[in-house]
């Protein structure tokens, strides 16, 4: 056996009916850096057993609550126990199960939103800063190499100042009226109690947030929110338009929906400086227009020629070979694991390791969530986003 | 000679150095409905000769001022003068030329917007119910056949109720910070004496927000707007975003800017209703998609399978045969003529008649253009356009 | 008056139920350097009179057959009688009409293809030579802006030697076992009385052939040639494909086909040479992507950055704004407009007047169809397309 | 530990350097279904134990040529040896290994083209058919979901009678004269000793040509081929143009080329029937275009609604979460893992776990691959393919 030895990954939820769970596992399998060894899938001991089955995993590190699997997993000798736990429950175990790894001394990467609300964000911060440890966050498309690519072009001037940034994520799958009643998905995002004060910026718009703020190396300061519950009887927002202002700047608008009957999940981004523009869109993943200002547009693709390093180190394939959703999710995974190993080798990551969304990426995520259902109420006026003690 | 003859029209803008111009001169011969018999084209009678002499048209019809055009063609015999006059200058001159033109008896094409101001296009209201005669506003992407599809299907019911309608206008020319140096066209739209209130609602903006309303067929009633003098030293917006709500309940966003580096004249729609989606865009203006809820996509052609008759009146050539901007504009002046030609010949003129902007879109369009700006300062809220009288 | 004047257009075909004579006028309206002066649109006087009364066309200058046009106009008055004919019937009277209007002294635009035959159109060739008048040939696609740009970057060296040309031309309208039954325009596509010795070659091939040698700037030298008669009890060829080399030593792959169910009219261009490539597809138009080996791909627009002058020339509007099928078409009627009016101005034409297809296009178009006839019968082995002499 | 285990795989080929390699290694993980438990990376026992260390795999199984790996394993107790053997040498040595793999009990999956020549490709048959062992050919191509639902949709009868395939295969990577100096894959590639009797038909037209058949379910009886070397001094085709027949009766346009400079992997298939068409492209993997005759086009999408149940079953991720080209190669891997377990089962296979390219698929490559050089060379006509024993 080689001294050199796969990461072991934990995970909690991701049971029998989850959608983001079989993603999670399937992100993580697939660069062979990451072993599943244990976890807890499901509340219902049975299910989680089938789930446990299914991925082959060892019954006897199949356990039945998450504090019992870090109680147990911390107990093993270090050769034997897992080096992190992959959370991919509903939003309101993110933090209770996070607090609790970190604090045993497990390396966390979780699902977005972070926690359920910004306190518990606050608290989540000052237990990564205390322990020390990795904390990533799988904003999915900041694992798309073309978004690195952009986020390199705006870093190095190749738009100028940055103006204008629009960021779209439509979706329809929310458009029934009865959609609750039949889908497991609907139920926890609609239910304030799983998904937090938002619905469609929780799930959709903080996603199409953080990709604004990481394309543009820069954070949104100020925002102007317009939140509708637009099918009868929703507690919590399925539609939400932001107006943004970011530190540098720049302007932006944010669209993000449940209920564009007919779309699919194309979120889309486009950033627009005083020399140039960039174009991505999700459903053409592996490409980046680029549109410098009076010149014609250049197609940059993924695997392809004109890359960065830090693009071309989350590709797999060469250009023509479309990579997509899941090898996205996977960058994270495997930038994840390259952290956790540098610090089994006692070094630094590198700079592809590291880029990986983070407790910053966390804070500012829960800051907008909550700022949206802020601004979106009472006055209704532009809002200033309070700013972060410790990272700001 | 056939009895039957072309309608005969006269020109008041349009000369050296017009980018407009030329455009309403193509459409307005592409079908050989019209002729061009008289015009001023330029305040400059030299540059107005040079237009005239490039058309071919009669040096004894090409007058030195609107008013001497007006008056002497009222002095020719019945068949000779002009029926219409076509109003191609930049926007102050839209309204007196078009005053002057109905109470003299001419039928008005206008480019748009209507007017400078509200003021005066509820004074042009007034002329055109009191003349009785035909006027038609060059809202050219409604002229284009898959877009009456879109109004076509919203109308008959196949999206269900609309509940959000995003409309977006992105353009790149006014990026550069010295470009009102150089181009005429930026002059005159960055001058508020010329251009009125508004620079990017008012030249664009104004046109995203008329087609939702022709798409949907309904009425914007409530806007939040935020505009902006993006480039330094200008006094008036080059970009815009604008919430809209609509009468039958819709919500909308609206982006319009004239900053986003690379981008051509990409007008775009889409519409959402409880039962399925709709999406147009300029770049591909042949084709209409269908997002049936829960049903693949369907690919609505021009000249193809499927189409209303209106959309099938307004094409000319099989599907994959692409018609492009000027056919769209061609299209308003041969409808426009249509009218014309049924009260020469003392009949009711068709639906494919009727169909080009009129003066109640003039009356939206200036309260929108406006009321953007009202919104836009002070308080920033929500904003009520104000009912116009007559119409509402 | 100016002494300027329109060029004076006589028209032979193109009445009631044409679909390419509408097109042949709106394109030669288009720019306002055409004027339709006479016609004889059907060899039923009756409906040749509807379609003059439709063009407003004075009706004594509408005749009985082309003979009698041609003899009558001739006897006009210099300032009065037409300057050319345009040939807009099926293909079994572009010969002979052709042929009468250039020994009357009548220059000649003519739709393809040129004749019926090869020997039709040698004869043809000795009469262009003899009278020394205009002939130009409306192969619709070398009209577009695009493809004169790809043209140009083939002969200014950008891809290198060019190795392979892939063009493709598929149909579906006959698909159909009935559509003979149905439709004018496939009875005479498929009657080789009318038509000539290849309906699907014919029609549209001769145009993807056209279109390859124009690009490349170079010639079609030797063929394989695979014809089909698909639909049941058809004489004629109704799909084809057929392997090509060039002079300078590139392959080629031609395929054409009306039976594709379900195509539109999406003709395709693909140029390949050691350093870089191109792709124009008649559905997106205004583009044209420069594949540069070993860099990103470029997006070449209408109207936009980096066009050559011929290609600049060609555009009347700014990127962004779509020109399609009727522009390409009125490209070719203006040019050639501008080549009539050099002559009546005892100058040059210019290179974008010279830049229509002409009696060299005609000649190697004719024998390309018969060329494909032959080599797809018999020994079914590669064949050497004869030289034709004059030309070559 | 669950009784039910992973399926354990033994790995030839895929060392430092190669590009097939990783990607059968991501294959293989992505579902968790599979676990590599051995290998012989490369004939070099140093760059073997790399990639092994870099697999985290143990070095006692780490094995210095596939006759020691494939004894040694075989001598393990059941439990713990290999149950297959996955292919990813240069072409010649796919036959060797395969028999080897074969006679001592293990399954095979293997890249493609099965064997150097037909003469081995139908002694591998023979084994196959005396061992009754599972045998897979990963053609990748067939692994997407939508290439299934195309074939469902041909069987079907959605397009009536199959009349012509269109399918295209551009590279433009060899297209530099001095590749070969530089990369690896293009050495042998071009190598008749390793890569067989032709580079662009053996390399990617075989895909073509599968992908032909497989979406058809019909088979390649004819062929006209035309073969080129097209940069100089190359002794194997770089292009090639093949002409085809089907039993049922289909005409077919094949074009792969590996000199197309600027294009990626572009892998193109449309097949149209006498009631409408299909179109798939690789660059948009997870869209497929229906085209129903006189009808607007549909788009069905990966994931979404309408699709068949084979399709369906090879999608992970909801429509919108673009699956690529790791996935379609996963989908082999997982479905060749399922015949293995069914057998380990002592069940049948399902549809799902059958639907994986087999023999009779490698002996029609092979057959295809030959006869397009015995078909180019010579007479040049078209070519009868052999009928095979055992299969037809």
């Amino acid at each position: 056996m080689s001294a050199r030895r796969k990461i072991r990954m934990g995970m909690v939820g991701g049971g029998p009916g989850s959608m983001i769970g079989p993603i999670h596992r399937m992100a993580a399998r697939l660069d062979g850096e990451i072993e599943l060894v244990c976890g807890v899938f499901s509340s219902d001991m049975e299910k989680s057993r089938q789930t446990a089955e299914a991925c082959y995993l060892d019954s006897t590190r199949t356990y039945s609550s998450y504090p019992q699997m870090i109680a147990e997993e911390a107990a093993l000798p270090e050769g034997e126990r897992m080096d992190f736990v992959a959370v991919v429950t509903p939003n309101h175990l993110h933090f209770p199960v996070a607090e609790l790894a970190l604090k045993n001394g497990f390396h966390v990467l979780s699902d977005k939103p972070a926690t359920l609300n910004m306190e518990e964000a606050q608290r989540l911060h000052v237990v990564v800063r205390e322990t020390g440890l990795c904390y990533g966050l799988t904003h999915t498309y900041a694992g798309y190499p073309m978004i690195k690519q952009a986020r390199h072009m705006v870093a190095g001037g190749q738009l100028g100042a940055v103006r204008k940034v629009l960021v779209e994520y439509p979706q329809g799958w929310l458009s029934g009226a009865d959609v609750e009643e039949n889908s497991k998905q609907a139920q926890w995002r609609l239910d304030p109690a799983q998904a937090g004060v938002s619905s469609c910026v929780g799930d959709i718009g903080s996603h199409a947030a953080h990709l604004s703020e990481y394309v543009c190396g820069d954070v949104i300061t100020e925002i102007y929110a317009d939140l509708n519950s637009v099918v009868a009887g929703r507690q919590m927002d399925d539609d939400a338009t932001v107006l943004m202002r970011f530190r540098q700047g720049a302007r932006g608008v944010l669209v993000a929906s449940q209920i564009c009957a007919g779309e699919e999940n194309t979120l889309k981004i486009r950033v627009y400086g005083d020399r140039g523009g960039l174009e991505w869109t999700h459903s053409d993943a592996n490409t980046l227009l680029y549109k410098p200002l009076d010149k014609p547009v250049e197609v940059l693709r993924a695997g392809g020629a004109g890359l960065c390093d830090l693009a071309a180190a989350n590709c797999r394939t060469p250009a023509g070979h479309p990579e997509g959703y899941l090898e996205a999710f996977a960058n994270h995974y495997r930038n994840f694991a390259a952290q956790i190993r540098a610090r089994l080798e006692s070094r630094e990551p590198d700079a592809v390791a590291l880029d990986v969304p983070n407790i910053v990426d966390a804070l500012r995520g829960m800051r907008f969530i909550e700022g949206t259902v802020k601004a979106s109420t009472g006055d209704s006026r532009w809002y200033t986003l309070p700013l972060i003690a410790g990272i700001e």
